[in-house]
């Protein structure tokens, strides 16, 4: 039996389709979908006549293959049968995809040869990152940290007029700070478009992005994402701050917030269980009078994931949520407790905090 | 029978799975991917705690779910069984998915539900673009409109010594122009990265973005096709400069490939065939001793598309190729011949050349 696992997909930022996988074995950058064909550990690129030297020069491919060449070798003339001729003549009867290959193509590999399904990622050594690989997503920290202290900066330098915060050209809006940030980060070769700067009701929403005059006194939810335009890797950092000094009940939300990332960064090590790190940090909220019943109308408390892996994907496995999971050495995932609330209530005023940092796992901590 | 579209995938530049179909449907930027139903016309978002109220503001859907209220009656707890538990007690029996939707997913659903594949987009109305869509692409063009006429006052304003071009700050490289142009474009809330700034050899493999030190007196192939980052409309343009006096080689070439764009553009009307202005175009290109064949090596001549849809997607239908494809009013296309030989021969020198304009198909024009 001879198996070929197969990826179709783009690998640049933008365009539909886009399968890490893919650019993780490859190295290679297309702003088209592709295929790559690996049997018995050996690849194949099945390209396009416009990729193909690109390609040659390019990625890590053991071949690179003018898909072209068994196109018009076929009755249909499709990429489709041009894929099954090539894997006919190397003699392949079962074919691995990934859960989200595209249908009619599996479908249609079906109808030839045996399928294996498999979940992303295919190549789950990605969990577990090289040194390469954590070098470009501390570079990419590196960036968001320079993004939040401008960001930082210039809250600092506004000052607060009855109830809006101003600057030296106006009012200062979740947009003057995003820009400020994405800025910053384009500069440096990081993309970064959905920069959550969010204050009030959009704070309560954890992926609202904001928009705006910030209102003082409440939190500032800043959660910065970028992708390096260059090698696709993320980095995902948040933080809550305050302009004008809070009052004592968000001091304790962001308190136990703080809190919760700790005790939960402080359990992470080779072996720990993702969903034991919820439940403590479940636990800390509920001795507090926080709600983490995500069941509940309206959804409030914490009712998202703890924390996400990252790399290639800016959420990728493992997912730190209720289910199992154990984390491995050289895994890279976010922490990012958060606590939110749409109305006002008892101890607990309307507003979000959240506070994300990213680390890697390892064998002792 | 009751019918039910559904769709998958996340509507944000950057992530996995990015689905225009989505987008163009709902109105609904998300980062992460989500659930749509349309049953009877009538469009169900099915979403997770975190996007619901976000979804409820924003998106055009006739009604928005918590995926999580089916999620919780089912046995496995899987987003997967709580999409079948929806479509269930919405009576459908026929599930409609595109043909890149999800294999795993889709076999799941076809374990309970009949299944019809549909070609991407699943809404042929998207090729038809309304007046609104038009303005997002006109702004987007106006843009990349701005950006090349700063690359061009930039090697404008450079001069050549010996074989480099100079700017005040050095030798002028590809990524120079590229900064400026992406810089342009970003500060004007539009993301581009791949743009092309090709010449000598790169720009004869119209892929290639293009690196290192420009060439004066040869073709330099630039190509801008940035996204709106606010509504994921694309525009696309491409231009072929030089820096110094071309010999007349290239002068011939750059005719020929204007030549067979003006012819391309003076066909499209609605109702024309695109392959017949494919066919036009490597008439004229054969005639003047270019060649038009894909299938010889090394790949030279014109090979490429002629041209594609524009609109969420980059590359979407109607795609001008060798294939059978009528033009409707509505419609809106780049034009795009080009030129690529990577060696010297004959009255042909090495180098690339490509004109792409987008344009509207209407009525008589």
């Amino acid at each position: 039996m001879k198996k070929a696992l197969i990826l179709y997909g783009a690998t640049d930022i933008g365009p539909s389709h886009f399968c890490g996988d893919l650019l993780w074995r490859t190295g290679f950058k297309a702003p088209d979908p592709f295929f790559l064909v690996e049997i018995e550990g050996r690849t194949f690129l099945l390209l396009s006549p416009l990729e193909l030297e690109r390609a040659a020069k390019e990625s890590k491919a053991d071949e690179v293959i003018l898909l072209q060449d068994y196109i018009c070798r076929t009755t249909t003339r499709t990429s489709r049968e041009g894929v099954i001729l090539f894997l006919k003549e190397h003699k392949v009867d079962t074919v691995v995809i990934s859960e989200d290959f595209p249908y009619a193509l599996a479908k249609a590999l079906g109808r030839i040869f045996s399928i294996e399904v498999k979940k992303v990622p295919l190549y789950l050594e990605r969990t577990q990152k090289t040194d390469w690989e954590i070098d470009q997503i501390v570079k990419a920290q590196d960036a968001v940290e320079r993004g939040m202290q401008k960001a930082i900066n210039f809250l600092r330098g506004a000052v607060i007029k009855e109830s809006e915060i101003y600057y030296t050209d106006g009012v200062a809006t979740s947009e003057t700070v995003r820009a400020i940030i994405n800025s910053s980060l384009f500069e440096e070769g990081y993309f970064a478009i959905d920069t959550i700067v969010a204050t009030g009701a959009h704070a309560s929403d954890p992926h609202a992005r904001g928009f705006g005059p910030l209102i003082p006194y409440t939190p500032i939810v800043i959660d910065i994402f970028p992708v390096s335009i260059k090698t696709h890797y993320y980095s995902d950092q948040t933080r809550t701050v305050f302009k004008g000094e809070p009052k004592k009940e968000f001091k304790d939300m962001y308190q136990a917030v703080l809190d919760a990332q700790n005790q939960a960064i402080a359990k992470i090590k080779s072996g720990a269980d993702g969903s034991d790190l919820v439940r403590g940090v479940e636990d800390l909220f509920e001795s507090q009078g926080y709600t983490t019943d995500a069941t509940k109308r309206p959804i409030e408390g914490f009712f998202h994931g703890l924390g996400h892996g990252v790399g290639i994907d800016l959420h990728e496995a493992p997912r730190i949520g209720r289910e199992r999971v154990i984390l491995e050495a050289g895994n890279v995932v976010t922490v990012e407790p958060g606590l939110y609330y749409v109305r006002e209530r008892d101890h607990i005023p309307q507003g979000g905090i959240r506070i994300e940092d990213i680390v890697v796992v390892e064998k002792n901590g």
